[in-house]
């Protein structure tokens, strides 16, 4: 009978690689970890804090898809070293992905890196990327009890940000209760709400990177 | 050495649940399968639904969430039978969740089955649960490039619909451009466009759905 060889646990093999991207990376490198439902805004997000930041910090990206650059196109349009991955309809980035994207960027000098995750609120939770934080991202749109329904990305959030706020007069939804429910999930986790439409609450997302850079640095 | 049993194909298994989920159901009984991004407004869709088809139709719901019965709560309030699978982290639901569920309900006489899916655009796509068709609900906030994006989706779906039609006149989004990417990804699918919120547009998907239930009872 032929020998079958025993498949090394998956979330362990993910987490050994991940270890190899903090060791890769410059220890003065933040890296964040976009989640969120497809459609509440990442790529908007990084857009506008690129815009903002560029004077100040050297951005580069790692965008993943299960398919298309588009999201690439827009994010290369602000002039930073951006990568594609696609995942060929897998539902979340894994760290050997990121590690063969990571090869593609020059990536000394580089002060944050942002990695844009598949859109998806359940599966890329379990997947360390090697990052410092998990930024999860949720639309005003998507209702008020989205982190009591979907509580493992919020849970794992180190900053959760509350996004496409101008559109609060328009909605059946409370952002009250949506900062309640996070509280309930997540109770000290920072949440910053704002609209990447009017700029309205940027600036205190803008300040959480700066201060996250500058802890980054500390610790060096 | 002992001898390791192969384990049967995931998606073969859950596809020989499916057929007998089909076999289990009155033939008689249209099952539909609902698949969106979280809070793109399925419950909404379901809950308006069944307000204006309740004295036509017969309808039982089978609600699929990680957690919480938030769902199934707004449903039941309709006074229609309701299931709530919890998947306990699972990114989608299988066939013999909602064979189980079925054991729970009422199923004689029922016209219209609705399963919610799990809010994931990438994973539910894969798995037959016994319907007739799956029914993609996309809303305008999440921009007019998802079907793109994720196409698989897209190109499983009897019947797209757009939702959130109200938002429009708010939003950085096109709905010709939205329309557009769905005839790329899928050319011949019914496109239903209307708001839960105004109600525009909802006669339309009304008379979608008795045009299905007229199709099966047809095939009786």
């Amino acid at each position: 009978m032929k020998r079958i060889p025993i498949v090394t646990n998956v979330l362990e093999y993910n987490q050994s690689v991940a270890q190899e991207i903090r060791r890769t990376l410059s220890s003065r490198t933040l890296v964040l970890n976009l989640l969120s439902s497809p459609g509440a805004g990442k790529t908007t997000l990084i857009e506008r804090t690129i815009a903002a930041l560029k004077d100040e910090l050297r951005f580069a990206v790692v965008e993943g898809d299960l398919t298309t650059t588009l999201d690439a196109d827009r994010v290369a349009a602000y002039e930073v070293p951006v990568v594609q991955i696609n995942t060929a309809g897998g539902c979340h980035l894994e760290a050997r992905q990121v590690m063969a994207a990571l090869s593609q960027l020059a990536l000394k000098d580089v002060d944050v890196l942002i990695i844009e995750n598949v859109g998806n609120l359940v599966c890329p939770t379990a997947f360390d990327l090697g990052e410092d934080a998990k930024v999860v991202v949720t639309s005003l749109t998507e209702g008020d009890d989205k982190p009591l329904k979907y509580p493992g990305a919020f849970v794992a959030a180190q900053v959760i940000v509350i996004n496409k706020l101008d559109l609060a007069p328009y909605l059946p939804v409370s952002l009250a209760k949506l900062r309640a429910a996070i509280a309930t999930i997540h109770p000290h986790a920072p949440v910053i709400a704002l609209s990447c439409t009017t700029g309205v609450g940027f600036d205190a997302w803008l300040d959480w990177i700066r201060e996250a850079v500058r802890t980054k640095h500390a610790k060096v």
